[in-house]
């Protein structure tokens, strides 16, 4: 087993659970009901019983104490345990799933088994069914998993081939498809390339936590590095956690933020960024904890450039977040100057050196799992901001539309907040991922987000 | 914080979480939907924000390494994390709540907060609606939660006055009918006295091992102490285990079970550990795994006499089960024998002695915690079978008859199976919890213990 799948299962603690997750709206086909949905789901779930191998394996040796050297895998899966089917209870609203959601993510997997769960979940009064999605950080080698998850999807509404994501058959769909056209990359990785690049960028730079310090050395000796460390202001979002999560999530339409994108003269990155500016600003206010220096954020960028195969050339860069502006139009120019700043030093940077220093700039993250360490040590940054983008066109499993999609991401000890956000089908979708009981009211992040997307909406156009 | 509690905390592993749950079906009321009583369940327990202090406690220090020397108390409870409401898919079948059960109780409880939850399971077919309760052992002093959640019931089916077990309410009606009548016990600790001195047993019992080495050799050295140590064979139930559970429950008539008693002229103790007995000769026959010589079950047994009102004085005999045996006779005879001859070890000692007993018999507990060390020790037993006799009077939460109540309890490492019986308002309730990945098809069981008992009622009257 590399070291860059053990060092997750090292990391894991009770109070750290080293999974992923993904949080899916499906809208039910015409004339199908949302029970008759989450039904074929089930059954065509339980008929996949072809399973690829990274969905098989678990480690050797599950107890915390023995090393990790070796994965080991399972002839077949107990779909009984990794296949959950609820139904919410009345009023069945989206505060009902995310609940639902947030008991879920802060249990940890079992390592006696093939280390991934997925919960189907029925319920919502608005027609609509959910799948939620559990994986291993150490069980997900890169961007496979995510594409696995994609390729069970579909751009035509008409297909009725959807499977789990698991089943074999899409590996072997997918061979034949290379088979046939070797040149010619297929559609689904036309379109989701790039996005499964950045998708892995989160994984990869949250993964390399542990090697940081060696890397970092590296860094400081060569020359063209230029160093990123700051200090990063002592705020709740820093604390020790406990294991209970509290998860928000909520859609805003592409085309606003593009908008806002367009009139600033910024990107729809760094828009995200100010919509979590504002909102961080506002809710560290209503908890009588806004830190007199601007909170940094750290932002895994994907260093993938046309036509490179690989996908794991990725960084991360430190954003100056501005929280400590009251007027959203000088948050605006200074955020843009901190990214705008970050991406030229990546730009001068050959790969090996951008590695470096998204290295550096999380090593703090290196010895995350201490007990009490985060509470003394000083950070480079407040929490991780990851915006995935995919594909504009629709897409579908067994004519069942996706109409929503938000990233469940890591709390860690001293990062006790996580927000991804996925860009879909037109809809963005932020995933906000807290420690329960060390970020109350979490929820109302939300409310705040929508206020900033409007206060953005409000500026002056940039000059 | 006495080691009795800390014992439970120090013990736990991602592997071997020391909660105990309850799993307790209840029938709605005449003209009540299933539907209505779950949301009254639910709204009652939300309205009960005056919480009794042992469900306000977590520990002060939660991380594993630090030493368990304090507990402390959290101002309020979010009800959100604690209380869960979920329906069951269809079909709805009582295999699809165990399923739930099996699912949910390998998660191990957040300790920074307190350690409970609370489940209302609706989407049964039959109408009735489940609690499915979980607290973690080193929160339950002994009897008193039990006891409060019986206090939470009604034998009036028109009582009206249903809330949460862990309202405070329940603690000053209590003190009420105290101070009206000092001399007179309560109707319900006249009930539940008895029992609830039993139900304590299992858990003192459990409680007892990491001490144990300490006692046992203090009871070596005691010219009155009968040493009950034997060896018990290797089987499938004494593993080293994964956190995954599977759970299985089902009522018999305890008339049944009573006519069995009155014709072999045994107790009902004896027919439930005769049940078990051919129950587990079938299950280990099917696994291919039945060893040569018999099964030796570790049995709570309480030492509380008329008149004693501290529950806590309780001890364990070890029984020979007679797995060996293939005629059921037979099988009783052996039973029969070894439980009278433990019993009078038990009447002969005194307390404190009973006690070292006890410990004696469950002393490798001591190691459980040592990763591998159940693989390549001696031991004196192969499960734990408790039997917690409950009132015979229908009880009642705001009218809704309480009709099936069944223990989940905590599988260990090398004791990968537990089964504890309750008796209430007319059934025996047999919880069966094992460890999942060891324990395939732990369901067949059930279908076992029906063969078991009807083997025992076909057996001619014993002379």
């Amino acid at each position: 087993m590399p070291v860059t799948e053990s060092m997750f299962l090292v990391a894991e603690t009770r109070d750290q659970p080293m999974h992923v997750g993904g949080l899916q709206l499906f809208a039910p086909r015409e004339g199908q009901t949302a029970e008759a949905l989450a039904d074929e789901f089930s059954e065509r779930f339980h008929a996949a019983t072809d399973i690829a191998p990274m969905f098989l394996k678990r480690p050797a040796t599950p107890a915390q104490v023995a090393g990790y050297t070796a994965w080991t895998e399972d002839d077949d899966v107990d779909f009984d345990y990794h296949i959950r089917h609820i139904i919410l209870p009345r009023p069945g609203e989206i505060k009902d799933l995310l609940r639902y959601v947030s008991q879920n993510h802060g249990a940890l997997l079992d390592r006696r088994r093939p280390m991934w769960e997925i919960h189907i979940i029925e319920g919502l009064k608005d027609g609509r069914v959910a799948l939620y999605s559990k994986v291993h950080h150490s069980v997900v080698d890169g961007v496979t998993a995510l594409r696995l998850l994609q390729r069970s999807l579909s751009t035509d509404p008409a297909d009725r081939s959807g499977t789990a994501f698991w089943d074999m058959e899409l590996v072997r769909r997918r061979r034949r498809r290379h088979a046939a056209n070797k040149t010619d990359r297929s559609w689904l990785d036309r379109v989701t390339g790039a996005a499964s690049a950045v998708v892995d960028t989160a994984g990869q730079v949250v993964g390399m936590a542990p090697a940081a310090a060696r890397v970092a050395t590296a860094g400081v000796f060569d020359k063209d590095y230029v160093a990123p460390l700051q200090m990063a202001p002592s705020t709740i979002l820093n604390q020790s956690i406990g294991s209970a999560r509290r998860f928000a999530a909520q859609d805003w339409p592409v085309e606003r933020l593009r908008a806002v994108a367009r009139y600033q003269h910024m990107t729809i990155n760094d828009v995200i960024i100010a919509m979590c500016a504002g909102a961080l600003r506002s809710y560290l206010t209503d908890q009588g904890g806004l830190p007199d220096e601007s909170l940094i954020a750290m932002v895994p960028v994907s260093l993938h450039s046309e036509g490179d195969s690989d996908g794991n050339a990725v960084t991360a860069m430190s954003v100056r977040m501005a929280t400590d502006l009251e007027s959203p139009a000088e948050r605006v120019a200074a955020i843009k100057a901190s990214t705008a700043g970050a991406k030229n030093v990546i730009r001068g940077l050959k790969p090996l050196q951008s590695l470096a220093l998204g290295a550096a700039t999380i090593w703090p993250l290196a010895f995350a799992t201490v007990p009490g360490f985060v509470e003394y040590t000083p950070r480079g940054f407040n929490l991780i901001i990851s915006n995935v983008p995919g594909p504009e066109t629709p897409l579908y499993w067994n004519g069942a539309r996706l109409d929503g999609c938000y990233p469940v991401s890591i709390p860690m000890e001293g990062l006790a907040m996580n927000i991804t956000v996925t860009t879909i089908g037109g809809k963005a979708g932020f995933g906000i991922i807290g420690a329960r009981a060390q970020l109350p009211s979490l929820q109302r992040i939300l409310v705040h987000l929508e206020t900033a997307l409007s206060e953005l909406e409000d500026l002056p156009p940039a000059s």
